[in-house]
């Protein structure tokens, strides 16, 4: 039995949070650094991580660490193949990490931490088949099957967010047509919200300062909260889609169970009403089968660095 | 080990077929009935099946049956919850067919069985995680995972054909709008076929003497093959939507192979061709992943029974 810490490390676009999570999944103590961004040297995002990792341990002696990228990670869990946000292109990320710091380390992408957080200590624990899906900018999402995350051949099992939902329809970062995150993410509440922004009176207008621009997501939920009929038509909107997606899902899988993290899932069942509904509606066979309940996640911004300890953990097991 | 006979039978919608299957894979012997319908006793299709399956033993004796029935089984792969072409509705099939003939009865759904025969004798042979599709009228599907066939919580995975593909598009018979199979399919294909007939000069005016209502798709294939363009548009339409619902599977699930079965298929790379330049052109990460290779089912009409018999053995064994 490892007596040192085991520490989690969420690596998104903009920011490193690092974390020392305990067997329990609770959180101790967090460092964070600014990301370097994605045109310098993979050495100084390495340099970073390092910085957080050591502030977090602060002296003691390092048991294992797990990596939460926010990219694709290839079949091995060995390298971040791409990463819209990094530098990282192809570059075994964990063997470096672990010569570098003589330590175990272990390295998925961050919606498979996520997922890892929800079956071991969250919403989803004791269930065999899951969908998760992580609302922020975009849909992140994993896939769960037997009680495992399932990463399938490349390690890019779960990209639901680029799966197309409408032919030909709004351009996509992928460099695809009409994919679902297009519809149902933090970037699709707030463009609803902004195109209503001086056709119809909101109280987003002056939480903007009447600039589109500065309207951002934790706006809209406030605004839905209190009352905003442009905002809660936004999240309605943004539901619906959700629903008519996991549809496609539960279709092809039929889980057990659907859980819905990310920024957005804040919102709770403003948010997940209308998906509840829009799954029910548009899901085949409903009236012979049982749907799958959907549930919020338990972990918010800390999903990442949680389920990414939890790898650490089992990888030094 | 057992001396007896294995059957497969494959309850359709208007036919039953019925075979003695060689741990080899191969058919010995088939016997068909007509199935009596949706609006009769489940008694009248239990009797066609006993009939079947009794020609096919030819006195010798039984060491079990499989059976793959078109619609929906249970998750205990007990009763057939629902078959829109036949008269179960929750029937317990399984046990009291077993309790009538007497020998070890084991059930699943037609999908489902085909995948089994792909996996154990086909194009999926040795795969730990393949989509399987059946073109025949509509879209059927199945999912493997880890070398089995991966039934979900209610025994309702694998239901591709009722993905939503286009909002509010064609009506389908499921009673949702815009599925999958409203665009990929035999009837998928004979429609877009229909709709040139008077339109465009087309070899298919004569086949089908003039009648819309007696074209059919096996006639779309030969006219195809005969260098026709209205029948090869529209098995470049139907392969094209093939490929883009494909992308989508795949980012969801990131599987090693793809098969594809079913009437429709018999046309080869004419139908799989432009599947697989729109699963290249749709799929997310393409050039940071391997595409996983779209293969044309070994077995035909005979996938049923085949997948039948061999889910026998299994239960037998």
């Amino acid at each position: 039995m490892s007596t040192g810490v085991f520490v989690g490390v969420d690596i998104g676009g903009s920011k490193v949070l690092a974390a020392e999570v305990a067997e329990s999944g609770a959180v101790l103590r967090t460092a964070r650094r600014t990301t370097p961004g994605r045109r310098v040297e993979a050495r100084l995002v390495e340099e970073a991580l390092t910085e957080a990792v050591h502030e977090v341990a602060d002296g003691r002696s390092l048991a294992g660490v797990g990596l939460a990228a926010a990219g694709f990670v290839d079949a091995a869990t060995e390298r971040v193949v791409f990463a819209p946000h990094l530098p990282w292109r192809g570059d075994p990320v964990r063997s470096r990490l672990e010569q570098l710091w003589g330590v175990p380390v272990a390295l998925d992408n961050d919606a498979n931490c996520a997922a890892r957080a929800e079956l071991r200590y969250g919403a989803a624990r004791g269930v065999a088949d899951a969908v998760l899906v992580t609302m922020g900018t975009g849909i992140g999402g994993a896939l769960v099957l037997d009680g495992r995350v399932h990463r399938g051949r490349n390690g890019l099992a779960g990209e639901f967010g680029h799966m197309q939902v409408v032919p030909d329809g709004r351009e996509c970062e992928c460099g695809g047509r009409g994919c679902w995150e297009q519809y149902s993410s933090g970037n699709a509440l707030v463009r609803r919200a902004r195109s209503r922004l001086g056709v119809e009176p909101t109280m987003l207008e002056e939480m903007c300062e009447g600039v589109p621009e500065r309207l951002v997501g934790p706006m809209v939920t406030e605004a839905a909260e209190a009352g905003d009929l442009v905002a809660r038509q936004a999240f309605a909107s943004v539901g619906d889609w959700l629903g008519v997606g996991l549809a496609n899902l539960v279709a092809a899988f039929d889980p057990d169970l659907v859980v819905v993290g990310g920024g957005v899932s804040a919102a709770g069942d403003r948010l997940l009403d209308p998906a509840r509904a829009a799954l029910d509606r548009s899901l085949v066979a409903a009236p012979h089968r049982r749907i799958p309940p959907l549930l919020r996640a338990r972990f918010g911004p800390e999903a990442g660095v949680v389920g990414a300890a939890d790898l650490a953990r089992a990888a030094a097991a």
